[in-house]
């Protein structure tokens, strides 16, 4: 059995979402990583990562702004209002969808759907700096 | 340390949730799995997987019901309306459900509560083929 | 490969978040894993495990608030309401959130950002008593 641990670094500028899955196939390919556990962790409370269709960017959009809808930025709503009008609602956005993924790989490829990408789900205004936990246990 | 790959491949017959935890304990018992992690992933961007109550069938009318009006059919509400009014939905119930889960089996069970049963929830109206990718590693 | 397994038990008083990162930790700590996964599940449907801010309890009341006017507890919108008003609402929050986190541990330390802790999300009004799973795989 073998592990490997490596951390993705994305830049984000803005709301949205963000496809990295050619970071976790690089990471998948480089080291040689054949059948086993891929387990991906947002170290943050503001982001997300998700699987969603990676073929039409209207779908993107459609997301980010349904969310938007869902969960106002709106101060007044919430006690938590000191850092940001965006804050709150990152953070229940963030409950809302997922902090982690778990993939599996097998014969060197991840373990996904012709359509799906790996996307970070940013829900904070402005630009910053994440880290995706990568994680494999196999052979 | 053992692998095994396997694939369920359930029909769906419009929105809903569909238990599939006989296959997935099927699979657990022919392959005479004993300790180690399960992980499920759907292969599409427009169904789920989720863990929800197996007794009263009215449980899973409501959870339909509530993402229905959550997420309205409404094509004039997305930019992405071309592959039909229930396809942005499902994208979305898709991102605020789940697309993966990862068991335990201990001692050659599953891990869940009495009342826990595994579902794909559907969020498509016509038809559809869904594969469920189940892969496990341990002893 | 090592496997341990665990059943961490919370009692909870109502709706909201339960911080369980400690129980978490010391389960890690005191088998002295090093490298491999821990997943959790928690063994029932009417309450969540999530990663979330760890440093204002004005987020977690926020959240707890979030969900309760997103999901009324009122029996006229559910056909599932002999359980109580807080029972279906219950159901939905656990689709709408997580049944289970697969976490990494690294060099004998659970791979988690500087704010986020984990958190069991009650849904219920009554008091509970909750299991939460844990299973490690690795080194």
């Amino acid at each position: 059995m073998k592990q490997f641990f490596h951390e993705v670094i994305l830049k984000t500028k803005g709301t949205g979402l963000y496809d990295f899955t050619d970071f976790t196939k690089d990471f998948v390919h480089k080291n040689k990583l054949v059948n086993g556990i891929l387990n991906l962790n947002v170290l943050h409370t503001s982001a997300s990562l998700i699987i969603q269709e990676n073929a039409d960017p209207d779908v993107l959009y459609d997301l980010n702004n349904f969310f938007k809808k869902l969960v106002p930025m709106d101060n007044k709503l919430y006690k938590h209002n000191t850092e940001g009008k965006d804050d709150m609602p990152a953070h229940i956005k963030s409950a809302l969808t997922n902090s982690h993924l778990t993939l599996s790989v097998k014969e060197g490829k991840v373990t996904l759907g012709t359509w799906q990408g790996l996307y970070l789900f940013e829900h904070r205004i402005e630009s910053q700096t994440r880290i995706i936990s990568h994680h494999f246990i196999g052979q």
